[in-house]
C-alpha cells in the first residue's frame, strides 16, 4: 500500500457505466517512501485535498465492488500524516 | 489508475480469438504523474487520438469481459485533460 | 516477495470498515534486493519495529481475508535477517 | 499491455506440469514505450523471432488456462510493428 | 515472467500457517533482461543455488495453492541458462 497526500482530482463525464458515482483523486506518495509516480485513485472514505491517505492498489481496490474498473482506491486517512513527510 | 493522452493506435490482425473487436490505443501518461512508460490499452469508451483519458490496469481491465487477455483499458475521458499537462 | 526491515507504522482511524483491526507497518526492502521503494503492509505475524520480514504483495495479501482492501502483507519473520544487509 | 519484438526464446525441460507445451519467448519492448525491462512470455499465437507482438501481463496471461503458472503471454502479432520503432 | 539465477535462500520459522513447507529463494534476474530488482520466490521445482530459473510473479505463483500468501514462484529450470548471461 502507499501513503500519500491528496493533491488534486479529475472529472470524467464520459466513462464506463460501472464507474458512475466515483470520485477520482490524484495522490502524491510521501517522499520518504521513494515511490516515483503519482497515483489516480477512487475515494472510499471522503478524503479531501491536502489530507494524507492510505491507497490500496490492484484488485484490492475492487473488493467492495468487483465490477468497477478501478485499480487504486483511497481506503483510509492517516491520523498524523504530516509527521511522515 | 493513470491519466494520459492517446497518442496512437496499433492493429493486430493475427490475435487471440477473445481479443476480436478490441481497439488498441497507445497512451502517454501526463508528465506531472511521472509514470515513465507509455501504456497500450483497449478502448472501452470511444476515445480518439489526442484525448485525455483514464486508464485502468491489471485485472480491472477485464471486469466486463473476463476472458479477454487484456491488462489495461481506457475507461473514461477526462473533461479538462489539457489543464493537467 | 520482498525481504525488508520494519521501520515504522502508521495509524488510520478513519478507514474502510473491512480494514478494522489491521496494523499498518512501513517496510524498507534490504538494500541488496535493489527494490527502490518502501512498502506499507498489514501485519499478519506480530512483527515489531526493527525486525526483518517477508512481505507478500498483490492479491497474495488477501488470501486469508478477501474483503479487506490491502495489497501487501507481512507474512513471515526472517530468522537471520541482519545477515542479509 | 506492451508492444515488443521477439528477440529470443528459452527452453525449460524441468518445469511445473501445468507449463507443459508452452513456448517461452523473450520480448524486448519497442523503445518508444520506454518500458525498461524485457519480458519472458508464453506464446499463444505462433509468433516468431523478429516479429512485433502484443504482450498481456498478469492474470490476463491465464484467461484461457487458469492453472498454468504464467504471468505474461503473447496474444497478438502487430501488423506493422517495424513502423513503431 | 523473469529468468534469473538462484543466488541465495532465506529461512522464516515464524510465518503464516499456509506458508509451511515452502522454501524461499533469492533470484537475481539475468542482466540482459534489465530487471532492476532481485526477487524472493518460493520453489516449486527443486531449484538449487546457482541454477538459472523461470519465475512467475503475482497470482500465477498461487495456481497450485490459492491459500498460500506468495507472489512469486520458481516454476521451471532453464536448460542452458548460462548462455543467456
Amino acid at each position: 500500500m502507499v501513503i500519500g497526500k491528496v493533491v488534486g482530482s479529475v472529472v470524467s463525464t464520459r466513462k464506463c457505466e460501472d464507474l458512475k458515482g466515483n470520485k477520482f483523486m490524484i495522490v502524491e506518495p510521501i517522499p520518504s517512501l521513494k515511490v516515483p509516480s503519482k497515483l489516480v485513485a477512487v475515494d472510499k472514505v471522503g478524503a479531501g485535498i491536502g489530507e494524507y491517505v492510505l491507497v490500496a492498489t490492484g484488485s484490492a481496490a475492487r473488493v467492495d465492488n468487483p465490477v468497477a474498473p478501478v485499480d487504486a482506491a483511497i481506503v483510509g486517512i492517516i491520523d498524523d500524516g504530516s509527521e511522515l513527510e
